[in-house]
């Protein structure tokens, strides 16, 4: 059976390895290029840079050069740092290539936000509209028909999914959506900061970007597109917690009528129940990030607090995974018409 | 100089490691006596427990027998599961002993609370009432005159001290306090539990008692008595953190109107100004856990969303000093006359 | 195509929740039974035990029951406490079962030396001979033939492996040779032991076992089987690192004559050159555990002091695959003539 | 009483901060200034540098400049890089200031050995003689007397002390003695590599500098002066333990006779019986690093292998205090004539 030739730009980060981890035992993909960043000295083999990959795949890594990535694949997967996927993508797409952007370069629909949140003009806004925000569970259609996939963020993803649902079946307050998110340290990437030093972080706990983080603009422009009573509003902090992977993020919703789990769960079993990675857990049980470590899973519970009107929802996944590139992988099987699992542990 | 003898029991906890490390070298305080549990086989060297204070303290560890407890000392400090001081206090307090209990069992007033939050019925409800809350920056009067002070839990600890000045000034609406708290696993005790094993805690991350913690009713209790625009509810969801010690709680509170940063300050320099241990940082800048571990502090951020109508506050604090053993000698030292600060990191 | 039907005894443990991730994708097994120990109060779905396998496979857990285990498969999986897999085996083999056993019950020939080791006598002790030791890339075509297979212990893997390559070509003295070991947490197995509490392993470190430890005689048995100048002895000193998997033992051998990196590449390059997991780094470049972590490799790399006569061998391996699981099933390829890689990651 | 005047250079990093808590609460020190490096922009809070030392100490942190540096201080603590101080101390010691250096630049006393192991010539070679290696439990007449102390390296100490009664007393070969040692993070210093990484350190562990550590020279030449019978000779293989701090180094020494541990005991026992901060464990002990962690002790432990003539030692120290700024500010105790525990945890 003839296989989809694929590329990955921006191999060496965390997101890059399992990218690797992952389409090298694809049964439908070869792998057939690995890029760097632009400024990769000169080529380097795979081992040396990840030596679990020793005798597993005979790729070197070399500099990033977008005629060069255009040339070696079908479709690409771009694990960049933000601000550099929108000047490699146009590229790929003249040349009739697929692309499945992991940075937050196409999320966002209005070019003035991405400005405001990212901090730079977007080079290209003539690509956002068509591009499709990748999260299979919620938007199937358009992602098998996608040439552009903008890969959600990794909190983005473990909010999206959780309060979904909720707001489908309009059995929240659309605004004053409260999330308390919590990460391990392979959220931040591959890079040598200070901060994130193990002497700084081991035995530490931190909250920041308690003024906006830029995860807040795509969860609410894919939560409005669901909603049926108004529009959403939520106020996200983040938080570093000493662990390498891993999302938990708590979410304090208000109800809108009364309401029981029972309801609640039906709501979810509406929306995940033919779906392969969403799954509720039962009442009264609480899952725990290792739980969903090294899965493409997203687990969910929740409780409702009737005499305050309150419903609490906990999401965990996997940040490199369902945060990252398992999903990634999840939408390129979508745009490829494979099996939504094919190649996923 | 005269000093107090004072007598720990339940030294072989994690609060009671850092009572013995801070009184063994507090001016005023003469060690007299360590016991565990009334289990507690035979009298075991002190440094057999805990090698580290081989050659530094000359005491055994004995059996809790409440008897040579009370004629051991002058001020004792009960650091015993909950439920069991409370059979043990009342012998202390008819010897003219004082007693700083780091249990739950004399936090309440009202003994309903007690037993529905303890799971069992309080045996010496008529001490309840005499019993003094040990917020020393809240409270410090009847600190003062106190016999027996309850020392706060370490996950109330952090909130009261975050909440209570913008309760205090109407900056907020006392209902529906949202507290997103998380913890290092010292604050769980020093128990074998299955689930809290290296293997099980390293690389993960969990919510738990999502339905309702027993440091609830203590927060709202504290905050009531001294909110002047109602009642306080509290919604507290606590997480274990994959770390030793350290206490972080998020909390997300509405304003009352119209506020700024600068207003909030002077209602936290109003309340806390003049204390040695708690202090708002500066403006956008979000405390570490690891800035307190080790010393009595509380630190605390804000900011405020103007556009949501909302206040969010973190607090830090080290779960076993200002969330134990250190606010425990604070209150010891409030209650014998001596320097608030005395004896302390 | 058929399949081998396959049975796990301590499917509960950390080798055997490894057994089960690996087993239900082996593409010639079908698991049939999963037991815990015999104490297992009632049958409970796998999901219950380990949430990661919800929907992935639908087996109760029950308890160990050797009739029935023996009804339910052709081949066993024993992951059991020391000393109890030596009652069940022997019914497993009288029902035509093949057993691979990761317990220590069978590694060592000589019954009094399993009673000096591990405390109690041999109830078995007609079984040792015929047991074969399960070092694949050593001792292959026993293997083959083996109905009953003594997996190693994690340590022994690691060092057997390591110096089975100079004993056997005399590169080295036999006796004398030190091994300083150094192994995560799961290495101790999933049990509430108060020292393996979290807040007791993180941030510690500390040696056991100094005066001998249990996986001594095995790897001196197995060494001494493929050594030409002598009999190994060991001095083995384990220790615990604060990570949840791994193991790095570092070994010191004396030199028995003038040697070079090149010499020594050969003699590894000799045994292991066609195996599929063992592999010696190139010179000067270390292994870290995390390369190894979630695979069935083993890393070797070495250094020769010329001045000194002292070879140095550092070996990395995850003590749950290469060290447990991932090596049981490189045996039960070998046993069923299955590709030796079947099924591993 | 008056009090010496301190300055730190090297304020900033790991050792500076330790030094900063200890100097800060000493009964006998002023401290009076604080230096980062010569790169340092501008002066800058503490508290900005270290936030829990806010409101505890109001000293600015400058750029290294020698002259300010020497007109500030009795006594300078030198907390720099290697190769730094040794143009810094001789400016502070032409003004009559003492100096502690905590790098390596005047440990070793042979010009040429110290440019073998550190890449750079020594600049101030004449210092090398005057300098006293600073060990107050072997060498503290000289160090009485000493105006320039080389403190030394955290390795080192760990293995001088824990060797020094064996040579002295004969009892082991000077020569072929192993040590395998294993480090927490903090003992690479505060910056910001690669592999220092959070990410890239938890779950992990490694051997590095297997081909020569520069502390074993210092090593070598410090038991030199105790050893009786011969030279000693060690090989060092040091490895990175995914904690913050402390160092557990075992060690594999030859006897040079028929040993019992009681003889053992009473060689250390004459070595260090008088001193405060090390000791021998009772037999068949072995000591963990968190229970020297925050301490200024050394804790020992060992076993004696008649039957292949090995001893075996075990040594944990806190390689920020009695490997670092605990066991520099010893020095200094003993340089101002001051009691050797004075200021000391």
């Amino acid at each position: 059976m003839s296989t989809v030739r694929v590329a990955i730009a921006g191999a060496t980060g965390y997101a890059g390895e399992e990218l690797i981890r992952i389409l090298r035992q694809h049964p439908s993909v070869t792998l057939t290029h690995l890029a760097a960043s632009a400024k990769w000295e000169r080529p380097v083999p795979l081992a040396d840079v990840f030596p679990r990959f020793a005798g597993a795949l005979d790729l070197p890594v070399v500099a990033l050069d977008p005629s060069r990535l255009a040339e070696s694949c079908d479709l690409a997967f771009l694990a960049l740092p933000h601000g550099v996927s929108m000047d490699v993508a146009p590229r790929l797409l003249a040349s009739g290539r697929k692309v499945v952007d992991l940075a937050g370069d196409f999320r966002l629909k209005d070019p003035a936000a991405f400005a405001r949140w990212y901090g730079t003009p977007h080079t290209h806004p003539e690509l956002l509209e068509q591009a499709v925000y990748g999260v299979p569970e919620l938007f199937p259609d358009p992602l098998r028909r996608a040439r552009l996939v903008a890969n959600p963020g990794c909190y983005a993803t473990s909010v999206i999914l959780a309060c979904a649902p909720l707001l489908k079946a309009q059995l929240v307050e659309p605004a004053g959506i409260i999330v308390d998110a919590k990460s391990g340290l392979t959220g931040a990437g591959r890079k040598a900061a200070p901060d994130m030093m193990f002497s700084e972080v081991n035995e530490n706990l931190w909250a920041y970007k308690v003024n906006g983080h830029q995860h807040v603009p795509e969860v609410e422009q894919a939560l409005a597109a669901l909603s049926r009573n108004g529009q959403p509003a939520i106020t996200l902090v983040p938080h570093v917690v000493p662990m390498d992977r891993g999302i938990l993020s708590t979410m304090y919703l208000r109800a809108a009528g009364p309401l029981t789990w029972e309801r609640l769960q039906a709501a979810y079993e509406a929306v995940y129940g033919q779906t392969p990675y969403v799954r509720l857990r039962p009442k009264n049980t609480w899952p725990k990030v290792r739980e969903v470590i090294g899965t493409n899973r997203c687990d969910l519970a929740l409780t409702v607090d009737e005499t305050k009107g309150l419903v609490i929802v906990v999401a965990v996944i996997d940040n490199l995974l369902k945060g990252a590139a398992g999903q990634a992988v999840q939408n390129m099987n979508l745009m490829c018409g494979f099996p939504e699992t094919a190649g996923l542990p």
